[in-house]
């Protein structure tokens, strides 16, 4: 970070400019940016070339944080405190925000890969929790369709940084997925709470699989469990009625992936 | 549910009792009692005499729901919408609500048993995904010291329903713990990053075992892991650093409870 700019105003373009990023799908889409607020995801953004595009830090996490949030290009603002709680999304803020550009959409699946596939996921906290279990657990990619913004502030708070580490892949159907991984004939598992799939312990996914989560109240549509070869269960032995969508794709994940 | 009581006034010695209970954690321990909202939690607990010890009903979910709310004993309070917006802890109320009972704390181990150990859980998210999922997995039970109300609102909320379901045993201590586990030979298993640790794909937990989650930031104490027979790691291939609390006791549950 060379230019250090202080901005003192509230409607100084840059912060109206964050803030509409923070609140506007539309606009994070049109201009392919986002924003990450805390020091341990803006230090995670940092290690990545090219992906933060401008830093704010108020005067207190200035002082503190300057050090550690260095970067070879983009802008850097100081703001005062007020401000900094303004653009903050959380309750209590350390005054550290960026925008950062989102990756290209240039993955290619592969024959061998392991992917996890959201459909329809809607909570925030569970896409976050999912995207940072998959990159513990070494998924080659998340891939989703018709999901909650994967760049809205809540969503890359919980991915704890791995929203920068994880490949994604984003479409606007689930048909165009299908088409994707049949291309490189990677087999399908949708995931259903119902007995007469497959169940996870008899479930054996070697390498080239999908295993797709639903919607957190609604499960899968009926037409994506059909496009699937196959569908499993996790078997509940309690009175539980079914497993959080994040939980379920976290145990799912685990197994696929744990069969190196 | 045989009375039925119309309550217009905040200042309804019933109502301030209700948001006390919610707002105290010392005066739901002084009492043995504790607050659940939502029309489905209610039902679940209706599933169990003698737990529920009052319901409010706002006059529209007295409309839709007080057929499906019926119980043999207990107080029914009818109440303005107003009112239930004002008891509520969430943004978009049902208008139903309940006082419990804590059910007595008589839980016995067995040597065979299979048990999940929190330790200083301390997000109520959190815990309620854990009690949800050790429900679904069918888990003996869950231990747990010095973690957050398992009584507040938010947990409760965040349990579905499991915190009726699942036994539970409190203990201010890890060392009471320890000292039950020890009486019926159950092996502990302290759940921790290390690459030391055994990993979860080699470990072989069968009967009589006990894995110990620790806190989301911290981890369990040292004097927790070394009070462990074992150390269990879920191994990690990717960038992220940890697994969520929850998330890691989902899986180390999932391994535990499907050996039968």
């Amino acid at each position: 970070m060379q230019k250090i700019t202080v901005i003192t105003s509230r409607e100084n373009p840059a912060v109206k400019h964050y803030i509409r990023l923070r609140d506007r799908k539309k606009t994070r889409y049109d201009e392919n940016l986002f924003v990450a607020e805390g020091l341990r995801i803006v230090r995670d953004a940092l290690q990545y070339p090219f992906l933060v595009q401008q830093i704010f830090l108020t005067e207190p996490a200035f002082e503190k944080y300057a050090g550690m949030l260095e970067a070879e290009s983009g802008q850097l603002f100081r703001i005062p405190e007020a401000l900094g709680r303004e653009m903050s999304d959380t309750e209590h803020t350390q005054g550290v925000f960026a925008v950062c550009r989102m990756p290209e959409q240039n993955l290619k699946l592969s024959p061998e890969g392991r992917y996890l596939v959201l459909c329809q996921v809607q909570d925030p906290g569970n896409m976050g929790m999912i995207l940072r279990t998959c990159d513990a657990l070494g998924t080659d990619a998340v891939l989703m369709t018709q999901c909650c913004d994967l760049y809205s502030p809540k969503v890359i708070r919980a991915t704890m940084g791995s929203v920068f580490r994880v490949p994604v892949l984003r479409t606007d159907t689930p048909e165009e997925l299908f088409s994707l991984l049949r291309q490189q004939q990677i087999c399908s598992y949708a995931s259903v709470p119902a007995a007469s799939a497959v169940p996870l312990t008899e479930c054996r996914f070697g390498h080239g699989c999908a295993v797709w989560i639903g919607n957190e109240g609604n499960g899968l549509p009926e037409t994506v469990i059909h496009a699937c070869q196959k569908a499993v269960t996790i078997p509940m032995k309690g009175g539980a009625e079914s497993f959080n969508a994040a939980m379920a794709a976290g145990i799912l994940t685990w197994e696929m992936m744990k069969s190196d």
